[in-house]
């Protein structure tokens, strides 16, 4: 199979008509043109089989995981997605995979009406990377720099969820975190959240002008709020109590390892950001006509790092930090 | 050794200050601004350590060449480099190797005023992702699809150097393609095009509005004509006498394996283009202002595929077609 049937099936799965695309895959580069009044937004994120997703994960899975994670990093821009490339190396030139993991990219590729637009397939270690490319209105774009002291901590979704799955994926299934008699319903849930994570692109578009501050949970919530802390020079302060959790996940996750799991489980891929106090409710009324629960979680205050109060109010020992490739 | 060492590490090596990146390395996208009147040109290329590159290369030399095979295609297109991201896998946190990398890259960086605004570093096989963005005023973008029959066909600089290299790599000395007595200067010299590769950015930048056609020469001459022959549904036609070949080239091959190299090797990089007959004497003349010598090899006729006439203007049995990844 040849290279250049790949860069075929991928055109005819993944490509996609917009006004904006010029020139789409096929030529040595794409063309493409940002609307007037708008500023690119553009991200690059890998996976890594073995590492960003379990061996054995399905084709179509990781082909959606793949412009997930990157869609996600959108999302905490506050951007419209538009595009992507895509730079896949398969070990083998696998038609059925390939297939598959393309009707996983194409399958969320048309929910936000996205366009591959190139990319390069390469043979080696099974590797995705997508670089993604969305737009915002100039200046509006969320960063992580803006939080300030009295701000509230809001969280999308539920937390650890995806750190439950991975649990309860096959060979791991004697993971010490999850409960030997958990329903079948709600591992195949926490699966679903690992294998098929949910980019909160409404929600970021709605946060533009609202949210001081926006990150997605990708780490895990404690790192990444310490990334918006850092960032920012405050400090964040969250309750325990407050963080959100799914059925599935009170139902799969033995009782005493809920908190690190919530705390430094990573690739949920919700958003967490900070807002104005004044600016709550409404943002909250706005949040709440998307269908996705939002929760206040803790407030912004002086000084660094993130600290978490238990429940009994006593600030609490933090597990290691968030997922890190390199340590 | 964190990720977050690395990113700073990038950072400090290869981020530039630009004033149309609002937001660089560190958040979790970039936000950057496309000039009025221009469109955005978007390329993604993937070197895979021991299929694009020898095991054992420099990692200077590895930074280098991710960024050179992209700012390739971005001048394929005609376009002038503005940024680009990286995402890059490696087998584990080794600084040093990191320090290189980056020199490397930001080395050819530097040339092109090019800003690296993102990325990202994972664990796993050596790897190298770019997406390379650049400009080109609205309409402008060289394709492959507008060569017409009667056109020149050319090339910049010599072909076959790249792959000569490769048959000076090390392990690979006794490779039956160089001459055993061939001076250490020559391997030196085609090592050097294998490994540093040399886009051509400011001819493709002259090329906008001149040439009907251009590709980048990557995967092989007569693969690569091929490419703009299929694209603008002709054939094109070669002499072989008329491909230029360079004095070390010509000094290390094997004098019946130099056509071979020089119609099938891959990674010259250098920019093959279609040009209407009117047009070429005043294209020659600008081009021979940049110091990089241009040649006519041939021209573009009725039909479809390569034609290749040998010293005596006999058609040739071609090689296989070029580097294909998944053959």
């Amino acid at each position: 199979m040849a290279e250049f049937d790949l860069i075929e099936l991928f055109r005819s799965r993944c490509a996609r008509v917009r006004a904006d695309v010029t020139l789409g895959i096929g030529d040595d580069a794409a063309v493409v043109a940002v609307p007037a009044g708008c500023e690119l937004v553009v991200c690059t994120d890998t996976l890594v089989a073995g590492v960003h997703f379990p061996l054995h994960t399905q084709a179509a899975d990781i082909g959606w995981k793949a412009l997930a994670v990157n869609l996600s990093d959108l999302a905490a821009m506050g951007a419209t997605p538009a595009w992507a490339t895509l730079a896949l190396t398969l070990p083998d030139a696998n038609r059925a995979f390939v297939e598959h993991f393309a009707s996983g990219f194409a399958e969320l590729a048309e929910q936000h009406a996205l366009a591959l637009i190139g990319g390069d397939t390469t043979r080696g270690p099974l590797t995705a990377s997508v670089t993604a490319f969305g737009f915002v209105p100039i200046g509006m774009a969320l960063r992580r720099d803006g939080a300030r002291v009295g701000d509230a901590v809001l969280v999308t979704g539920t937390m650890g969820d995806a750190a439950a799955g991975l649990g309860c994926v096959g060979e791991q299934e004697r993971d010490t975190a999850i409960v030997p008699s958990a329903p079948e319903s709600a591992r195949i849930a926490l699966r679903a959240r690992l294998d098929r994570p949910q980019p909160r692109i409404a929600v970021g578009e709605m946060l533009r002008g609202r949210a001081s501050a926006c990150i997605d949970v990708s780490d895990g919530l404690v790192a990444d709020l310490g990334h918006i802390a850092a960032a920012s020079g405050v400090g964040i302060e969250i309750e325990l109590a407050r963080v959100p959790a799914s059925e599935a996940f009170r139902a799969a996750v033995v009782a005493d390892r809920q908190s690190t799991l919530q705390l430094a489980g990573g690739d949920d891929y919700e958003l967490a950001f900070t807002i104005a106090e004044a600016d709550v409710e409404a943002a909250l009324a706005a949040l709440r006509a998307s269908g996705l629960p939002t929760t206040r979680i803790g407030r912004v205050v002086r000084g660094s790092g993130v600290l978490v109060l238990d429940r009994d109010g006593n600030p609490m020992d933090l597990p290691r930090r968030g997922w890190e490739h390199f340590t």
